[in-house]
C-alpha cells in the first residue's frame, strides 16, 4: 500500500539537498517539511559536495539555472551518484531553449538518475528530440489522455528502460514507470496548473520518498504523485467563496502537511500497467 | 472599457518572460497566472533570447540586479525588441544606488521599451536625475497629490514623449501616460505598501496586458493599475480579524484571480486627462 | 519593558540591507514590514555600499552564499561597519559546510557584528569548531534544555565576551546574552520548525530592532525574540481544522503585524539571568 511508502518518509525526515529556481524554492522547502523531509538548499559550486554529503537525496531543477548553478548540478551529482543518494531531475523548460535541453541532456548522461519528472513535452524532449513545450507548460498537442494511453504507457516504460531511471510525466493523467511497470494516476485538479510550482514541489518531495524507500523506489515515486494529486482534491474541495490561486496554494501544502497513510490509501486513484 | 483588455488577456494568456528579483518572483508568478497569462523566468543570458523567442513580451525588474543579470536584461531586450515584444522596465531603486540608477538609464536608451512602471522617486530619477529614493520606496517629499496632480500630469506626458514608452507611476494617486493623454487612477488602499512586491507583481501583470492588447496599450496599461488597486480594495473589505499583511498579500492575488470584466469596470477610478 | 523597543521600530521605521538567501527572502520582507521596518535587498558587490548607506542596519545570512554574493557581505560590512550601523549575521548551515563554516568565522573576523543568531549547533560551530550542525537544523544533542541551562547561559555570556557581539541562541529555549547577562526565553511552539524560515525571518527582524533601539540594544534583541516566539504561539492558537504548516506560515507574520507593546509585555515570557 503506497501508504507505507508516506509513514516511511515520517518516519526517517529525510535530509533532501535541492538546486532548484528562485521562483517556487520557498514552496519546495515547506513542501518538504510538509511531507515530513527536511530541505536544504545549496548551488554554489563550492558548498554542493559537503552539503549533498550530509543529505539522503538530492533534487535537481533547471527552471532558473545559470551558467554556475549548472556548474553547481554536475560537481553535486557526481558526489551524490558516489555516495548512492537517489537523485531526481527536474527538467523545467528542457525544449523551450537550448541550454535547458542540453543541460537536462547532459545531467541524464553523466549522472546516475534516479527518477526524471515533468510534464509531457519536457519528457518527450529528452526523449526524442521534439517535444512543442510551451514555456515551462506542456504543449495540449502532447498531452496524455485515454485515447493515447497504451502509446503513452509504453513510451514511458521504454523511456525508463533506456535511462534506467523511474520516469515520471504529470498532468491531467500521470505517469510513473520504470522498464517493467507504469502506474497510470488520476489525481489532481486542472486548478493547479494555476499556481507556479506544483511540479517543482512534486519533484522536491519525490526526493523525500526516494530516501526513505530505496527497496520499492517505483512505489514511493508513485506515492508521491498520488499525495500531490490528492491534496490538491483535498484543498480543492476546501476552498472558501472569494479564494483563487494563491489561497489554493497554501491549502495543498496544509494538505500534504496533514495528509496520513488512510487518507492516502483511500484516496489514490491509480492502476498499475 | 477596461474590462475589454482584461478580457483580451484572459482569451490570448500571454506568455510573459521576466528578469526580476527573488525577492517577489513567487507573487509575480501566480500573480501572472491570477489575471490569464503564464510566466517564465530567464536570467541566464546565454538562455534568454531562446526564452523571450518563445514568449510574448518581456518584464525587466532591477530589484536584485547582478552583473550577469544586467547583461541577461540587455540580451533579452534586444531580442523581444527586434521581435516587436513589449517590454516593460520596473526600476527598482533607481536613484538608491549608482548601479541601478545607471542600469535604468542605459536600459531605457537602449531599448524599445513600451512602458516604465515605478514609484514616482524612481521614476522622478530617471526622468530628472532627481528624486530621492528611500530604499525601494518613494519619498513622501516627491508624492503625487491633489495639489501638485496638474503638474504631474504633465510630468509624465511630457516623459512619457521623450521616452516615447507610456509611464506608470503608482501610489496613492496612479498616473498612466503616453505623450497625449493620461489615466488619473484612484484605486488602491495604503495598506498595499506594507506588503512586499506589489509594485513588482504589477509590472508583470501590465506586461500581459500589453501583450493582450496591441493596439489599445495605454488603456491596457492602465486597467492593469485599475485591476491592482482593485483587488486590493476587494481583498482589504474580506480582511478577518487577526489577519495581517501576510494574509493581505494572498487575498489580493485571490482577488485577482477571481476579477471579472464587470468587477473591474465597475470598480475602476479613473478619469482621462 | 520589552514593548518600549516595539514601538521605537513601529516609530522608526528602520530600512534594513539585507544580503539574505533566495529560499526565504519574501518572508523576511513582509516580516520586516510586519513588524514596523522597511526592507530592500541587495547582494551585488557594485550595489551594495551605495544600499548599505541609505540604511539603518545590515542583516547578513549565508542560507544559499555564492562565491559573488560573499564578496557582497564583507564589502557590504565593512561600509555598515564604517558608518556604525548594526550588523547581524545569522550563520545558516555553519558546521555543514567548509564553505560556510569558513565564511561565517572570517565574517565574524573581520566585521564588527552587533548580534549573531543562529540555532545552537551553527552558535557552537563559531565558538567552538565543533557542533553538529543536521542541514540547516540543529542537532538534538547540542539542544539547550533544563538540564544544561547554567551551562549554556555561562556558553553564551562567553562567547558573547570574545565576539563582543550579543548571540542569540534559538531553539526550545532562547538565549540572548552579551557579555554580562543573558535573557532566557520561553516563547514560540515546536510547530515552527515546520515552516522554512522562521530564523531567517527572526534575524531581519531583529536588525530592525537594533537600529531602532541603539541605547538598550541586549533588550531590543532579546524583544526580537519574544516577539517571534509569541507570534508563533498566538498564531497557533488561532489554526483551523485542516490547516498546516502553510497556513501557520501567514498566520505568524500577521500576527507579528498586529502585535502591539502591551501584547508583547503580557506575553513574553523571559528570566534574565
Amino acid at each position: 500500500m503506497l501508504g507505507n511508502t508516506l509513514e516511511a518518509v515520517r518516519n526517517c525526515v529525510p535530509l533532501v539537498h535541492n538546486i532548484t529556481n528562485y521562483v517556487t524554492v520557498n514552496d519546495v522547502a515547506n513542501v518538504l517539511l510538509a511531507c515530513g523531509g527536511s530541505p536544504i538548499m545549496s548551488a554554489e559550486p563550492d558548498d554542493v559536495v559537503d552539503i549533498t554529503s550530509i543529505c539522503g537525496g538530492l533534487n535537481i531543477n533547471i527552471g532558473t539555472l545559470t551558467r554556475r548553478s549548472i556548474e553547481g548540478m554536475f560537481v553535486a551529482g557526481t558526489k551524490a551518484g558516489e555516495l548512492g543518494h537517489p537523485i531526481v531531475l527536474d527538467p523545467v523548460g528542457a525544449g523551450a531553449s537550448a541550454l535547458r535541453t542540453s543541460t537536462a541532456l547532459e545531467l541524464m548522461e553523466k549522472l546516475p538518475l534516479t527518477a526524471i519528472r515533468g510534464n509531457v513535452s519536457e519528457i518527450k524532449t529528452l526523449a526524442l528530440g521534439s517535444g512543442t513545450t510551451k514555456g515551462v507548460d506542456a504543449d495540449v498537442a502532447d498531452a496524455v489522455t485515454e485515447d493515447n494511453l497504451d502509446t503513452m504507457v509504453a513510451f514511458a516504460k521504454d523511456f525508463a528502460k533506456k535511462t534506467d531511471a523511474i520516469i515520471a510525466i504529470t498532468g491531467a493523467i500521470d505517469l510513473v514507470a520504470d522498464g517493467e511497470h507504469c502506474y497510470v494516476i488520476r489525481n489532481g485538479r486542472p486548478e493547479m496548473s494555476k499556481i507556479t510550482g506544483t511540479g517543482c514541489q512534486l519533484s522536491g518531495m519525490m526526493t523525500a520518498y526516494l530516501v526513505a524507500n530505496p527497496d520499492n523506489r517505483l512505489e514511493a515515486a508513485a506515492a508521491a504523485v498520488c499525495v500531490m494529486g490528492l491534496a490538491g482534491e483535498i484543498a480543492w474541495a476546501s476552498m472558501q467563496p472569494g479564494e483563487g490561486n494563491a489561497s489554493y496554494r497554501i491549502r495543498i501544502i496544509d494538505a500534504i502537511y496533514n495528509m496520513d497513510a488512510e487518507t492516502l490509501n483511500k484516496g489514490a486513484n491509480y492502476e498499475l500497467r
